[in-house]
């Protein structure tokens, strides 16, 4: 085989982002240089943050990718090797041995988790919970976005952590169902009714973290709910990345009042937290404390239809493609 | 004398407070219990945040008076000790040993300061660039109501601490020249057009840091010019006190896109950072370096109209009474 496929964005989308904004190529397989690697991709990582990537950038670019080394100029990585990196949206990338990771998945784990609960994903709701919220045990929790992957994640990882009541919103009775089977101690499907009025039925004496990965009515409802010295962990804003931004939340002045926190972050620069981090939940999942919640689509053609599908939430867990 | 006076707030304004919604009163003067003194106020604080008071329990009740020590039943406290207290608008006050803290003003400084820069308010702007925002050497400030006692004092500190280009916004061209004269490197008048656009122009590199008086369009013009990373010590909202919650901030989801950080805080939570603040600053106000910024009211009867003032921004640096 002498070709590979890629994704390209071709236009920006205004709202909605659709089919039509990428097109998939066929390119000649690169010449490796010295010291790089052609991998074979296994899986793919499709992410609500891209939205925001094809305003500005590319979506799928730079995306996180786990393949298999089929062709090698590096020494410490023969043909074989399976390696994470972020080579974006295409079934095979030429990657310098800088530019990439060995994983080699412990046992019991699958390789997929290792893009999302393991991965970045996961990372985000670790780094979420631990560095930016700094949640204490006994502390309640309020994700939302939460039968999503950071969200999946964090409301187990905030269970490992001692946390108190942990209370997620979703889109659909179905993912409700979800997360009261993955450990949620409540749950309400968003749609049903105004989100501050099902925050404080499900939270009647407060919280004291937010995750947000929402925006917009969520955050409010969480500032409404946030007890004295509260913190919001913010990631994502799904509310807004294809639309005008939301009304800021009428009652933003209590961050004042309520001598609150909200700190966004990246999970990017808190790469260092992933080594401790992986220390810290490749026992739960190999004993199955904590689940690998992950959609799987398969085939590379279908990567776009599975980041349409992310932006929807079709997914619960993790939106990940397997490539072939 | 066996009778003394005192302000009480008689009703809950709608809005912008007025004369009306207090009444002077004359009591007769408290019998000391064992270990009180009774203190003849000389100077009385009156702050924004005490607008807020107005909702849900009483402007002045617990504000922050000087004065000295007429009659003791504490051994401690012999009559012409001066003393700050909390026992809010009046011209005498019966209180506790352990209600009150002995006042020994440096040499040089006048008493006044104590309620000042020395005071809670002063304290306000340390504590919000120190504990909170922890504004590093060369990083920019940007300070709102920075004619007003928190901000004359936070642009002072901020010089101290080595801050970069210090920005106030204020309510007036006086006002601004008064912020030039204390040592902000630019400053504007917030009526003269959107925060936003003269923000840009006068930070067109950006800030790191936004002590927050204000709230509303305010924060979203910092929100629009903090770097990453920035971080905004949020202590008053004047702009809602007495209306509305603001649209504003429309741009939000920047704290997230630019892991920003916005965090409220209550100076009463960080009494003890009051010694060490003293012992920094009271050098710098012998030595001239900070300046004791303050607009003296005279009168006990002048209690409500200094208080309307303050929430007019009648005021340069911080609004005090002197009773007699």
């Amino acid at each position: 085989m002498s070709t590979f496929l890629a994704v390209r964005q071709v236009r920006r989308p205004q709202g909605t982002p659709s089919a039509e904004d990428f097109t998939f190529v066929t390119e000649p397989l690169p010449v490796l240089a010295d010291g790089q690697v052609l991998v074979e991709n296994v899986y793919l990582s499709v992410d609500p943050y891209m939205r925001q990537l094809m305003n500005t950038g590319e979506a799928g670019r730079e995306g996180r990718a786990i393949g298999r080394v089929v062709e090698s100029r590096s020494a410490g990585l023969p043909v074989g090797t399976t390696v994470f990196h972020r080579g974006g949206w295409t079934t095979h990338a030429a990657v310098g041995a800088a530019d990439l990771r060995r994983v080699d998945p412990a046992g019991g784990v699958p390789l997929s988790a290792y893009l999302g609960v393991l991965g970045g994903t996961g990372l985000t709701a670790f780094v979420g919970l631990t560095r930016i919220a700094r949640l204490r045990p006994g502390e309640d929790l309020f994700v939302s976005a939460a039968a999503g992957g950071v969200g999946s994640a964090a409301g187990q990882i905030a269970r490992l952590m001692g946390a108190g009541r942990i209370i997620g919103s979703a889109g659909s009775a179905a993912k409700v169902a979800h997360l009261k089977e993955i450990g949620f101690d409540a749950a309400f499907n968003h749609r049903d009714g105004p989100v501050g009025e099902q925050l404080a039925q499900a939270a009647p004496r407060g919280i004291d973290v937010y995750l947000d990965n929402v925006g917009g009515d969520h955050l409010e409802a969480a500032i409404g709910a946030l007890r004295e010295h509260g913190r919001v962990a913010w990631c994502g804003a799904i509310a807004q990345y294809s639309s005008a931004p939301p009304a800021a939340p009428r009652n933003l002045a209590d961050v004042m009042f309520k001598s609150l926190r909200v700190e966004g972050y990246l999970v990017r620069e808190h790469l260092d937290a992933r080594e401790p981090f992986e220390r810290f939940l490749v026992p739960h999942l190999q004993n199955g404390s904590v689940r690998v919640d992950e959609t799987v689509v398969d085939g590379f053609g279908n990567v776009v239809e599975a980041f349409l599908g992310v932006l929807r939430g079709d997914n619960t867990g993790k939106m990940l493609v397997r490539v072939s």
